[in-house]
């Protein structure tokens, strides 16, 4: 009989990175494979010289088709994104290089065409990095962009997830200036729902959502800004026609305090650091003695994909990159997440 | 021999909020009394009152000259400021008023008289509420600005200390836009002295100071918005060059979680929300049980005046007021930074 649990394809990210590592030590956690059977896109020598850089005991299964998979305890298998393993030999950790953003973006692309074509039933991505990614050419500002791209995807948005926070973005990567600029009544509603469906999908019959103001206080009843009344308020009308459990515009300090004690399911926040603020605090913890981020928790989910995306929502920390220090921490989570999307989807 | 223990003016804040009960659990705290000599700016007809809703056995000592304090376990003294006690039965817990405003007015400008007379060494303010205070015809957005006003002080700054994390503010309770435009060079070097004088006050011989960018991941590069190059990079640099020990900008939503796991002394936020999320997320925490913030830590330290401020971080709290429940925990926290602040003055 057929194992009924969900392939995930993980990508190895920018090799340049931590992405390798931690995903050699997710595969080797007996408890990743409890759950799932995972796939990773990347390449076979670099994943050798993970294993080798980590002391990890794991054979490799290199493969170009899903159905050699194995999915057993102790092997890992690799879809290869590069059989000829052209310029890999060059990649250094910790330094930007157009081979490795070539490679993290190729792994992406894999990822997203196995999961349109049903080959594997979710993707969890490991961190890539910016830079290199335009040095191989690319203009994508990230995987979001990656995989909206070639999921033809228009409407969607950026959940974060970790404990009792789970926060979406009106936008992400442009100035404060244009995040002010992009406070709009449509978007706004638009992410609503988009965080509404996701948190159905993670278990919530009738999630209870909170939306930030823009202002400090929620502009303290226009006395700094205007945007809560004229955009943010009619979206939440709006949205509780819809039936929708949605409350706001909260006071943008005590929101995400109010989510973390459980009295939100779900924050709208009206920008990038709006939320990520909140998120890393709480998420991150850096260490004194190690000089070093001792916990990096946390997922990042795009919202809207006709395919499942998470991902880990800490960067590729090229400073650590190829010391084997890195924790397998988020990507393990991330992996939960996907299959809990994966086993909760909406019809 | 007189005791060296300095003398703090505590004052009551708005009657209609928590303040005098916090204030009289503060006062009935054997602890406070130990490192300190208190006196209350208040009234005695209101401090009675709450003594029988908070069932405290304290005697009072209505008084009109410092001079006449006790500063004696067991008697709250009470310095009046409404003799004639005119309206002050009309004062009912949750509604604002023009009489709480006024009476809330007059213990901050008593206070800061006392303090600029030396009559008190230092200053604790418990929450106003601002349409009292508007309600009674003065125009002043918070205790701040009338701290300002009344020491003639032009350059100031707020600083939220708590725990690990101790943040000073470019701007506070203005729109984001306007926000945006208040990131200026000249007003941020200000601040990072303002704070480092502050954290050198708090005992912080050669204070680590981090300044935060405005945009999402410091504008990666100027890729989204420009403020970090044109206004917050020179500022460092000019900070640098003073001696002091300053990095940035720090990507905001890196800042906070760094700072809080002891990376810096002290942040400088560039807006209200910026420096405030990550201290409510931390220092607030909601409690699902009885739908109350159960944890409201966090001291507010008015930086720049001739002479101490320090403040708890919440509000009036309408809600709750007049039930007997409110926490001093944030009060005691603001009275002890009061103390630390009073030890390591500057010459």
């Amino acid at each position: 009989m057929k194992s009924l649990k969900p392939i995930l394809a993980i990508t190895m990210g920018d090799a340049a990175g931590i992405g390798p590592e931690i995903a050699a030590k997710a595969f080797a956690n007996a408890a990743v494979l409890d759950i799932c059977r995972p796939l990773l896109i990347g390449n076979v020598l670099l994943m050798k010289k993970t294993l080798k850089l980590t002391g990890l005991h794991l054979k490799i299964n290199g493969i170009t088709d899903v159905s050699k998979a194995m999915f057993i305890h102790g092997t890992m298998d690799v879809y290869e994104i590069c059989p000829d393993n052209d310029g890999v030999a060059e990649i250094l950790p910790g330094v930007v290089s157009p081979i490795a953003g070539r490679l993290a973006f190729m792994c992406v692309k894999k990822a997203i065409d196995l999961a349109l074509n049903k080959d594997v039933d979710g993707t969890v991505t490991c961190p890539v990095n910016k830079e290199s990614i335009h040095a191989a050419g690319y203009s994508f500002s990230g995987h979001t962009e990656i995989y909206a791209h070639y999921t033809n995807t228009k409407k969607y948005g950026m959940l974060l997830a970790d404990e009792n926070l789970r926060v979406v973005h009106v936008s992400t990567h442009v100035s404060m200036r244009q995040a002010c600029d992009l406070v709009k009544k449509d978007r706004i509603i638009e992410v609503i729902l988009l965080l509404n469906d996701a948190l159905r999908q993670l278990g919530f019959t009738h999630p209870r959502i909170g939306v930030a103001g823009l202002n400090p206080h929620s502009s303290d009843g226009g006395l700094f800004g205007n945007e809560e009344a004229l955009e943010i308020s009619p979206a939440i009308e709006i949205a509780k026609k819809k039936g929708l459990n949605v409350e706001g515009p909260v006071p943008p300090d005590s929101l995400f305090a109010l989510a973390n004690g459980g009295r939100f399911d779900g924050c709208v926040a009206m920008y990038h650091d709006q939320g990520h603020i909140p998120f890393k605090v709480l998420g991150f913890q850096w260490d004194k003695s190690t000089k070093a981020m001792k916990s990096v928790k946390g997922v990042n989910i795009t919202l809207g994909l006709p395919i499942i995306r998470t991902s880990v929502d800490h960067g590729t920390a090229f400073e650590i990159a190829g010391q084997g220090k890195a924790s397998p921490e988020a990507l393990i989570l991330a992996i939960n997440y996907a299959i809990k999307l994966y086993n909760n989807k909406l019809k």
